[in-house]
């Protein structure tokens, strides 16, 4: 790992991606630290962009389209400080861009505002717009693409609080909050709204083998907001739902974020949700994806076409420091599952909650799209 | 800690629990610290017993009943060497006997072997049998429930393997293994069978959170017998049926232990197992419990009475000495949860498999129930 170190403090609220403006640098939580230490890096170049997003330090869909399209800005910048011009500008900062939207597979977000960022290049460069212009439209950009991803959490946060009942008890997977996003959250923003509203008793936290992002992630930003959360283990939803319902309570839906989401509804998104989504289903629990237009990607009819990520074995086989099984252990280790539109209650979006099958009615209405 | 050290190297077949006659002490595989190391602990008294069981030093439903068979003569052995005689004598047998029983709440054949122990010493006692012949013939007692177990696991793997096709791939979960056993082992007693008969493809491991029982240990035992197996992390079932199916093949059938099993067919086994369950349930994959008479509670009419251990959150805040969340962090660890019966295809027995509904007229055939 060769970023540059810049510890601080935590401050609120979270803001997992930012412009330094006083340094022409891009700022991320790092996600890999966290809950044992909250250290921000400062992030220069693209090359450590691109790492830093396959190394998980920056992930979560929506918040990896903003550091890609912040990544844009620092090519723009790097071509500019070079004296590149004209086509030969263009094609380095497409080049660095191409880098940035192979980082990682599966989130479509990152392809999504990849793109928007190089279509509005592209617009600039046939109006002969001087490089330095071109770098601060790039900015304004990105930074458009940050804080209407918050404004889009938000209505998502209010939308979905109005599905949930008092004292509702949640149970989520992996991190899809402020962390995973602009910095409110798209299934914790959900929760947020509903903590605010005096609406929210519990959140159950799915740890998320492997990389513990529910564990580490999810418990430390509800804690951090004084939001109650309990951790559970990956295969404890079921018993949970049982065990509450004995009780005369019960679980009252499960909320996940998602990484890509087809035109059917077929939703890809941590590996795990799959099978919390059989589990909601056999309990008569709701099971909604919340998650922005950007997260959609119309190209795919299905979920079939979704790209899985397969990542190290090494996660599996060890934790941190603790090793479980023997190094040459033979391991599957998809980083996403896709779980069928039929098993899911409503899309919560910036907006409303659609139905599986009114998705391609709202998705024509949406006025970009991946390309 | 205070068990004494006495460490080897690994031999075959696995003996999680034996008796060294020459010492007049137990000698127990500590499954703590496989694959690391593979250290045989010695176990002379019974409060080193009752610690071994609580710690997981051994476990798995068989495994601590003849721990717990075994630690009984440990209480016997300390007795005679204190001078004990007739009623005093037996009250201090009677109330060790009692703490191993409640070493660990789930599992019913620790119940089941403590009993038989009883049973076995309050006959020779009203017979005036002396002391030292009460020892000899407790450990005979004990020796038996061990082979017992090693015949019925036998049984049971020509019984479960007949259910299987060619090439068959298993997902089983935790640990129902040599290691959880005498020494051949319930699910992984059927699948070594199968093994043996050149019709197992494939077992894929759940790690099984939150001690990671199916990666350090199932893992490790299948690779001491070159069965090939594949660790996944307990979220990943769902989309490993879904994989393989679209791939062509698919899962055969999901094999599990079990701690307990009411007279109806509720099954508790290792936390999780219900989620593996409904997931199975989903993709018409055939859900077997492999366990012997033993683990039959025929006191209880379903599962709801199963008493449910519920274990230190630390066991989920951290893995080995790496952190996960915040100490203070509120956590659900239930031990176990229950299988409804309407999820099992079948009960893989030593007298071959049964459908729930066969089970009560099985049951009343066997010579020894819990008391």
């Amino acid at each position: 790992m060769t970023l540059a170190f810049c510890a601080t403090t935590a401050h609120k609220p979270i803001a997992p991606v930012s412009w330094n403006t006083s340094k022409g640098e891009v700022v991320l939580l790092d996600q890999t630290l966290i809950p044992q230490q909250v250290v921000y890096r400062t992030v220069a170049t693209v090359e450590t962009m691109v790492e830093a997003i396959s190394t998980m330090v920056v992930r979560g869909a929506p918040a990896i389209g903003i550091a890609g399209a912040f990544g844009v800005v620092l090519a723009a910048q790097s071509a500019l400080q070079r004296g590149l011009e004209g086509s030969v500008f263009q094609e380095a900062v497409v080049q660095q861009a191409l880098a940035l939207r192979e980082s990682r597979p599966t989130a479509v977000n990152l392809m999504w505002a990849i793109d928007r960022m190089l279509a509005t290049l592209y617009k600039l460069i046939i109006r002969h717009t001087p490089q330095k212009e071109i770098c601060d439209s790039l900015l304004v950009e990105a930074q458009l693409i940050l804080d209407e991803d918050i404004a889009m959490n938000r209505a998502m946060g209010k939308h979905g609080a109005a599905l949930l009942p008092e004292n509702a008890r949640i149970v989520t997977h992996c991190n899809a909050g402020a962390l995973a996003t602009g910095g409110f959250g798209t299934a914790l923003g959900v929760v947020r709204e509903a903590f605010a509203q005096g609406r929210c008793a519990m959140v159950y936290a799915d740890e998320t083998r492997p990389r513990q992002q529910g564990g580490k992630l999810t418990v430390w930003e509800l804690q951090e907001d004084g939001i109650p959360v309990t951790l559970i283990t990956d295969g404890m939803s079921g018993a949970l739902m049982r065990t509450l319902k004995a009780q005369g309570s019960g679980v009252d839906a499960v909320i996940v974020g998602a990484d890509r989401i087809a035109l059917n509804g077929d939703t890809a998104n941590k590996i795990g949700t799959y099978n919390l989504a059989l589990v909601a289903k056999a309990h008569g629990v709701p099971f909604y994806i919340a998650a922005p237009s950007t997260t959609f990607d119309t190209s795919l009819a299905n979920g079939e076409g979704i790209p899985i990520e397969e990542r190290c074995g090494t996660e599996i086989v060890g934790v941190g420091d603790s090793a479980i099984a023997a190094e040459h252990t033979v391991v599957w280790n998809p980083g996403f599952d896709v779980t069928p539109a039929d098993l899911i209650s409503g899309f919560i979006t910036e907006s409303g909650v659609f139905q599986a099958s009114q998705l391609p009615q709202w998705l024509a209405q949406q006025p970009v799209s991946l390309t």
